[in-house]
């Protein structure tokens, strides 16, 4: 026994201190197309414990098996000093995509991150909102890295001395060609454990890859209809009358509503919260609920879920938070089952039970002094590193168990997620504002499992304004958050009526986006997505160095051009963006035919085009043989048992097919199979007529469709 | 045995899951003023083992002792899974400085940190070139954590439920004075070990602080005199002809000069690098440096460390290299004996023992992509992090060791420091380029122990080139690093003489600048340092809150106004530069009157002055009783024996005393006591009339002191 002691302690000392070989990883078939490693001792807590969703098993059996898609051997990991070093091999040609929501980027090969739940600060490295620990290779695979610490990754930057395929070394003093980043075969991670859990997805394609991850963690989440209506938020310190006679002035004016969003002010006291109403502002909350939903909107509360002392639950909670405190609440543990229940049933109390739709939930992702430090600790014993990375996932989670208690489905904010969050029904928001990074970040989300919003806040000049209202009308949640302000969709009068034709165009397109929501929760399908995820979308990556002085630029590093100012929106659209002050674009189309979304003309195929719609319109192309589904304008969703013609738009000249979604739009039935996907065909006869056909619908399952009728686009 | 075992591994699991309560920090006296902690297991390898200094004992002695300078009940520590959780109490109105060099920021209480050895990316959170873990406090005391980790430091930020002075909750809501950043009384710091060293230094004032921490690091560097003189640096392809032709073109110009910098092109190879001379631009290397050094003309050698495949001494420190590489250089661990020997011995080959007098060490700090990866492994068995936050410091030590062997000093150039590298004879440079920002740089060179040069590159316009003149003129480091564009002193016309006379100026306040190098030497006194540093200086730190708009700053973050943009200039002067575009500044004086440095006359007292000099003129002021020694303009430094007559100008008319130092400014041979302090007194008399004297030159020590004249500045 001595003996073996003593053995195992040179053991240890010997292995702390000198080098610890590279191991190869082995991989286990966890699902279809879905292998599962430990390194070292993972930890107990890690994303997908955090997020407690569970893989639809079925649905990635229907994806069905793939060959482990990239080579084992060049996978290694070594754990040392309570550290885990992994290293996974990359080829010449294969371009890396994810690693999070970044806002500035889309290609992230060459980058170095350290993936850590921030506010996005200005600049991509890792520090962002969903620092999602996953990133896909155009070669069709992915890696997840399931870890709730802060991970540094050398996304192909790190070079080894034993690299089988090294750089040539370069002389500065006369090669021209001299390169500032020479190439790398590798993905290096560090992972500040002594252990950790990996998964690899398989494709083919980049595209199978994230499905495969979206179902791994439960599928995309599917929103209630109504969340995918316009959203509308209000000042602060505004009474229950006040929102009332909002709402009066949206459906005079013949703007669409469906949730309105009420700021801190709802609550007795705000920053740190008590998470009950204030009875001079709302004299009678749960009235003033019924009156709004009465009139078909719905109202999402501001919070953020620290807990201030004159809060009700303040003292029942404070056992289970953190030794930290922000801005002076308390920070409950909510990996804590007590926590859960009282802050859970304060929210459901307040909230749910009065008819609360949901929650927009700040400060949840840092800009550090608005956060715990690292040096907190919590009442489970995680430490504040591990709770930074998922408070954002605890959040979601736990709401949305509250929401599926009562049966009713949600559709909220939420400033901080992470990977395992997919299915969660939240949508990413912050504080940062520049629409250019707002669509780079609605790009990215497709690769992080997550949801973003490029909200409307304050514009500067009417142009942005309607610009800003464009790219949210083609996003997860079409929302104006511009409540300190008190800007109204109406308030820059030369643009009112442009502003309001978008608007009710987002609610005539419920059909096709709610469809969309189905497949990303179906199929793990993301509804707004990369280009590159795209079949038949080749952008050339220009990498230009421009050495102007070695005393401004000293390392002539090249600038890449890479294109990420466009995004497909559900199956059939290509939106294109303008910017601010800008009266054209280019956009470049994948291969196939592309046409006007608005005209149906035919637009171009596999090449760049430049778009120049005038003021009014956002850029939008559909694919050859698309369907859009289409209802009649109106100011709010349809309710559950309501049923709607439907206009199903068809472009191109191809063979079209639509599974056209439906269920109550509200409820959890869904999961029990009250769904139903019908099957819209159209094919263009020889006579240059359309011939449209929709499957019948399912006996027993829910119908909100009613006539259909079919629109030729494409003359 | 078996039952130990057991409750041991009880403990264990105890330890790691559940909390680790603080416990209170033991202090050992280590020098007068200076008190030690270990806390958990100190790591073996630190950043004092790394610089290799040791405390210059006698001159702690000198300084005294003092009491334990802040509360021991308040600090704290906690060793829980591998980390170091510290706490140091803070009172309501103390002021913090230090935590490295920053750029942009002097007070840091309020601000988080990660001390992370990095290039200053624009905007001060830690990453700086050097990150030294030090802070000194206003009521005069200073803490050092010797660690080698990346630091996470929350400097009056975190706020704990079980504060004794807690800040009071806030309704934000209603409540306009609500604060973003509500009141902490902790600096809380986060060591990523499981233990670390600590060390507390006593006052009573800042400034005794700050030196006794050089002190303890070994003392200041007293660079060799010809390093305070001018240095200008050539285009990397040059040739020894073109550098000489270069040379002699400041001889005829009458622009001083006395380092000639050579960039890569003096290498066969670089980027990696050979370290051996390109025989077709340098046929004759050592002829090259002779002629030179009979001009008065010394050379400084570019390098960055990493090792080409193509150097000879590539295969020899192969061995001893680290597992990446840089710009597919080979990586020395300078920690290993046999690294230290071949890559010095390369540098004592071709460069000391030829007369190269010191060496521009680039790219030992990062930007990441310009550095190791942190999950690169060192033959040491050092973490990569470790090595990072070392690597300068490994660089100073063994380089100036080198140059110890042939008992010469050298003054050169480098990118990373640390704690512990006071003595270093290096002055830190890098690429950002903002004036205001070098400045404050400057400012806080003085709390992180090192050296900064705000040297001048490329200018845009002739003011500008004349404005950074101004500065560099009154900095460690009297450099023109515009290689790349070939720019030299006298190329913008319009201001040549005005440059010249600025170059000129620097030259004849020799005698000062070296006295005040002694003094940081001998006495720990940094020749530039912070205002806050100065008794009589109060600056009211105006913070304002401008709120416009929430949806623009949700936070509502408070605006600092700290002073961070003039300076003192050894014992007497205090500097405050103009930047580009501004024809007059600000200036706060301390109390005590001022004089104007060129013409005597009173400007203030304790107040803010408007200054305006005009474009040829940086704003300096003396202090009452002021001498600042001086000798004739030149354009090289006084060799070893040379004596040169002084002449000391006297400013206001309080009794003056000055020490003025004197040694043979190039060998070691001060450290053995051949050095002398004469002291100079200058009364004012009834008449208005000064009397000056000097004490005697002690026999047998160096003097270059020929006559010395007093001059009367103020009238």
């Amino acid at each position: 026994m001595t003996k073996y002691i003593y053995l195992k302690t040179l053991f240890l000392l010997f292995s702390s201190v000198y080098f610890v070989t590279a191991q190869p990883v082995v991989w286990t078939s966890v699902q279809p197309g879905v292998w599962k490693a430990a390194v070292g001792k993972p930890e107990a807590y890690n994303l997908l414990t955090a997020s407690g969703t569970r893989p639809n098993a079925s649905a990635l059996v229907k994806l069905g098996q793939t060959p482990f898609p990239l080579p084992q051997t060049g996978i290694t990991a070594r754990v040392v000093d309570g550290k885990t070093y992994l290293r996974f091999p990359l080829n010449r040609t294969e371009q890396l995509y994810g690693f999070g929501l970044n806002f500035q980027t889309v290609h992230q090969r060459g980058r170095i991150l350290n993936l850590h739940v921030d506010h996005f600060r200005g600049s991509d490295n890792g520090r962002t909102h969903s620092p999602t620990p996953f990133y896909i290779s155009s070669n069709g695979y992915g890696v997840f890295i399931n870890s709730a610490r802060y991970l540094t990754v050398y996304a192909g930057t790190a070079v080894r001395k034993d690299s089988s395929d090294p750089p040539v070394s370069q002389d500065r003093n006369t090669d021209k060609s001299w390169d500032s980043s020479p190439y790398s075969d590798a993905v290096e991670i560090l992972v500040p454990a002594a252990g950790v859990e990996l998964y690899v997805f398989g494709g083919p394609k980049p595209l199978d890859v994230v499905r495969r991850y979206n179902l791994f963690n439960g599928g995309g989440c599917l929103p209630p209809r109504w969340g995918l209506g316009f959203q509308q938020r209000v000042k602060t310190l505004y009474t229950s009358d006040q929102v009332e006679a909002e709402a009066e002035q949206f459906e005079q004016k013949g703007f669409p509503l469906d949730v309105i969003g009420l700021e801190p002010g709802w609550q007795s006291k705000s920053y740190p919260c008590t998470f009950e109403w204030d009875k001079t502002r709302y004299p009678d909350p749960k009235g003033f609920l019924q009156t709004m939903l009465s009139k078909g909107i719905r109202a999402n509360l501001w919070l953020n879920p620290y807990v201030a002392p004159s809060a009700s639950i303040f003292k029942a909670i404070q056992p289970f938070t953190a030794s930290h405190t922000v801005w002076t609440g308390q920070i409950p543990d909510f990996t804590q089952p007590q926590a859960q229940q009282i802050f859970f049933g304060q929210l459901a109390k307040d909230g749910v039970n009065l008819g609360v739709s949901g929650y927009k939930i700040d400060e949840v992702d840092g800009y550090d002094s608005w956060l715990w430090p690292d040096v907190a600790t919590f009442p489970s014993g995680h430490a504040a590193e591990q709770m930074r990375q998922t408070y954002g996932l605890l959040l979601q989670r736990y709401s949305t168990d509250m929401y599926r208690k009562q049966n009713k489905r949600t559709f909220g904010l939420i400033r901080a997620s992470n990977g395992g969050g997919s299915s969660f029904p939240y949508v990413i928001y912050n504080d940062y504002y520049k629409h250019e990074d707002f669509i780079t970040a609605l790009i990215n989300s497709s690769f992080a499992g997550v949801l973003w919003t490029p909200e409307v806040r304050s514009s500067d000049t009417s142009e942005e304004w309607l610009r800003r209202i464009q790219t949210v009308v083609f996003s997860p949640l079409a929302m104006i958050n511009a409540w300190d302000s008190g800007t109204k969709p109406w308030s820059f009068d030369d643009v009112s009526k442009a502003v309001q034709d978008m608007a009710l165009l987002r609610m005539q397109m419920m059909p096709y986006w709610y469809s969309e929501f189905a497949k990303y929760h179906f199929e793990g399908t993301p509804p707004f997505r990369a280009m590159n995820l795209e079949e038949g979308f080749t952008s050339e990556v220009k990498s230009e160095v421009v050495v102007t002085s070695l005393e401004k630029n000293p390392y002539a590093e090249a600038v890449r051009k890479e294109i990420k100012d466009q995004y497909m929106a559900g199956e059939y659209l290509l939106v294109a963006p303008l910017f601010k002050g800008q009266k054209s674009r280019t956009v470049t189309l994948p291969t196939g035919n592309w046409y006007d979304f608005y005209t149906g003309e035919l637009v171009g195929n596999g090449q760049q085009i430049t778009a120049s719609p005038g003021l009014d319109r956002i850029p939008v192309y559909v694919k050859d043989g698309g369907i859009i589904p289409m209802m009649p304008p109106r100011l709010h969703t349809p309710k559950a048992a309501e049923v709607v013609p439907i206009e199903v738009r068809y472009y191109g000249s191809k063979p079209g097919t639509y599974r056209l979604y439906d269920d109550d739009g509200e409820t959890f039935a869904y999961e029990k199979g009250q769904y139903s996907f019908r099957e819209i065909r159209i094919t263009k006869q020889p006579n240059g007529q359309i011939n449209g056909t929709i499957s019948a619908p399912e006996s027993g399952k829910p119908n909100s469709v009613g006539a259909v009728t079919f629109r030729q686009m494409t003359k």
